[in-house]
């Protein structure tokens, strides 16, 4: 059975993304949550260290062989279950969905960093005044809000490429900091983010982070407490 | 034929790595090089938006399809080329490849930002005041040579998964990295370092940044001149 390690999942944003594709993908496998700590004697580094070099949560451990990184995990679950269609079957289409999601794995550093994921906490007038003093992050939003329309225009909806696909999953943590902090986006881009929401892997993964109900200050720039 | 849009070849590293892999696999293209610019009426933006909504280079160009950032442009070609076998053929081997390749494409920031890439400059001094001060851009230098050692003797050589493959054009940007500041690896890495620089496809990048002389001063943290 595939085994994927993560980390908490209120806060993890690269954790939700493999977990969600193998989720609403319908592929099983066991869930292995190591808690975020900051501890010198780091129980999480020893833990994900034990399977990975690189450190980090996700790891994907497939019998002896771990697949380390959020991109590399994709490819190596489209490869292994090409029945599930994981990036979109058109070639142009596919190619398309592996820059946007690369784009993503790189990029968008000021949203990222202003408006860390954190599914449990409702943040609006931080993303008030991240709206109004952080011109990267309103040009990051800017162009997913492109990116966005232009994708379900181009396929139709209901999701970026038609059918739910490895993009909707990178994505999805971009949802969950759109709606914390409340930062303006035009309809068709809260109707996708309304229907990502409704996925069942989605939801799975949002109700499990709010009844996680354990607050890490180190990932808390906006709060003292729940 | 493909196009390749890139940057300046003494700096950009992200263009470096689709043009070796495309000249090293022996794939035909057309170079396509727009020089980095700050001016308010930038012709590197305009340029570069014209062909990919993401604005950033490298971009590759088939025909009507645009492909942009350099792990979408890996996969890709792979795709498209399959008898280059772009990735290990091995399918462990392939999963380790895209984890370190995607390890690469999101991670090693200190390194990335005190270190920037400058084929024809040689900065040891540089290089050895940011090693002293800088413990992250340390600990990101033993990744790599705990990565690259690790693939050698697994793999024998003499490139990181036995035969040229994408992770070498990847991490070909650090090896240029890793000369020019001079930083201490043991000799295997310095060996495979010099591997890398005798790939026909380095060398034809090289040659041609160092024929470059475009002396850019916001690529420039440590010199005022050539």
């Amino acid at each position: 059975m595939l085994k994927l390690y993560i980390g908490n999942k209120n806060y993890s944003s690269w954790s939700m993304r493999p977990w969600v594709l193998l989720r609403q993908a319908g592929i099983p496998f066991e869930e292995v949550k190591v808690r975020f700590d900051r501890d010198a004697d780091s129980a999480f580094q020893k833990t994900v260290a034990a399977v990975s070099p690189a450190g980090l949560v996700p790891v994907l451990v497939d019998g002896d062989l771990a697949v380390w990184d959020t991109l590399a995990i994709a490819e190596y679950l489209a490869e292994r279950f090409p029945e599930r269609a994981l990036w979109p079957r058109d070639t142009r289409a596919r190619a398309r969905a592996r820059s946007v999601c690369a784009e993503m794995h790189a990029g968008f550093s000021a949203l990222r960093s202003h408006c860390p994921m954190n599914i449990e906490a409702t943040l609006p007038q931080v993303g008030a005044l991240v709206w109004r003093d952080q011109p990267a992050v309103r040009a990051d939003v800017q162009r997913i809000v492109d990116m966005w329309t232009g994708l379900l225009e181009q396929h139709g909806g209901p999701m970026l490429f038609g059918e739910f696909s490895i993009a909707d999953a990178f994505f999805a943590p971009v949802c969950m900091r759109l709606k914390t902090y409340a930062l303006p986006v035009p309809a068709p881009v809260t109707d996708y983010i309304r229907r990502v929401g409704a996925l069942p892997g989605v939801k799975a993964w949002v109700d499990d982070a709010l009844a996680e109900k354990d607050f890490l200050d180190f990932e808390e720039p906006y709060r003292t407490a729940r």
